[in-house]
């Protein structure tokens, strides 16, 4: 881990098409926005657009390729969705059938590319400020909760939003909306602080994905929306196949999180 | 005139709708947005929605609706995409083919509405803080130009970036950049602020479209991205049919302004 912190994006890239790395990508290249990929083929694509369109809170698209493409424009002009992601899910009707680390062999030409913000770019801005992040404090995962908040549906694509909580100091929950309304693309300002039961969470010790985290006397809980929405929403809508990154298995781009700031 | 600007959004689109409103719709229902309406065939869709992601600043997407849907959801819960605009232009293969009072016996099912943000939005706010806005002072068209700067294409649809200029007092630049940032949906921050040829335009006294307006001394000359954009855009890849509001007579929306801003 220790050699490949230091490297440049591209390096990075490099060694993942080598196939020389396959662990999560986090605290690798920072400074850089990493990004949540989901390609389904081009019968989906119109739904799917429109859904992150609709939903851009759970669902910031930094990028959405033509279809058949595979080379980034945006995020890098370097790099191969079928090969620079450490482990990619593959889904048949919405289950999982396998884990691989490259995907040329399955590639087709009606494949649809979206790589969406992931909350890393915000965090990264939060603990510039001394902003606590306790899941990183703890070395654990975010915990991300299902709620009772419906996303706007769009064709095939349904479901509850999924959020993320971070607690926060009162006294520093202002400055926590601040920063991270900077990031509108990559989830930006809460959807939710405080009570958690308005948004039909029971109780904070057990979240439906990732780790609880210690809530100290003072601090309030704090949601915001969570790009694992999108993809329980298409394993819902069970589609013939979908290829994602495997959790925490990010891309890694070539644009720095300052330039996903708006403000 | 006078007697309908007290209306409210529903009540004027009730106007409109039974054919009683013809004419344009700057400074009707103050302090409600208003938008842009281009309906194109399905086969088209995926290409547009995909155009408008990549270019947020000039394609602001307010609500897009589903195949066939003329009733929005989000801009408003009563509202008919093909009665409720008081002038629609029809375009065939790029071409103004003919103007029409309303479109129900030209609505297919595989028509896709998509409904965009324009600049009304921030300058009711700029108004509100005494900021100038030159072209509205001098009861004139926003003056429009065609850029060098390339939007970035998706599919059939690519072309110059167009934009609007409005002269703002160099001690007020900052604030109009801080004003209109908040505003992110609705074209948001200036693109460019200052020489006008550096984005290839070689006089501001000819704009491409719109009136010249006067650009007093200490004024410095300053750009956002513009609605045309997409329409210009959409006429150049001469689609079959392409249905979109005739110039400034918009669709009055029932959200407010400020619930467009982000900040």
């Amino acid at each position: 881990m220790k050699s490949i912190q230091p490297l440049t994006p591209k390096e990075i890239r490099v060694l993942i098409r080598k196939g020389k790395w396959d662990k999560p990508t986090a605290g690798l290249a920072m400074g850089y926005a990493q990004a949540n990929l989901v390609i389904l083929p081009q019968k989906y694509a119109f739904d799917f657009l429109l859904f992150c369109q609709r939903n851009p809170k759970p669902c910031p698209l930094l990028e959405v390729l033509e279809p058949g493409e595979f080379r980034t424009k945006f995020l890098s002009l370097d790099a191969d969705m079928r090969t620079d992601i450490p482990l990619y899910n593959i889904y048949r009707k919405g289950k999982l059938e396998r884990t691989v680390k490259e995907i040329r062999s399955l590639w087709e030409k009606n494949f649809v590319s979206f790589l969406l913000g992931c909350s890393f770019s915000f965090e990264e801005a939060m603990l510039r400020s001394k902003m606590p992040v306790r899941h990183i404090e703890e070395d654990k995962n975010v915990p991300m909760f299902i709620t009772h908040i419906p996303c706007k549906p769009a064709g095939l694509f349904h479901g509850p939003m999924v959020v993320t909580m971070r607690p926060i100091p009162s006294e520093k929950v202002a400055l926590a909306v601040q920063i991270t309304s900077r990031y509108a693309g990559v989830h930006g300002a809460p959807i939710h602080i405080g009570d958690p039961s308005t948004i039909g969470i029971k109780d904070l010790r057990r979240p439906d994905f990732g780790d609880p985290v210690t809530i100290k006397k003072g601090e309030v809980p704090v949601f915001w929306a969570c790009g694992v929405t999108p993809q329980a929403v298409v394993m819902k809508a069970k589609p013939d196949l979908c290829i994602t990154h495997a959790p925490g298995h990010m891309f890694i781009s070539d644009l720095l999180n300052e330039e996903l700031a708006i403000l």
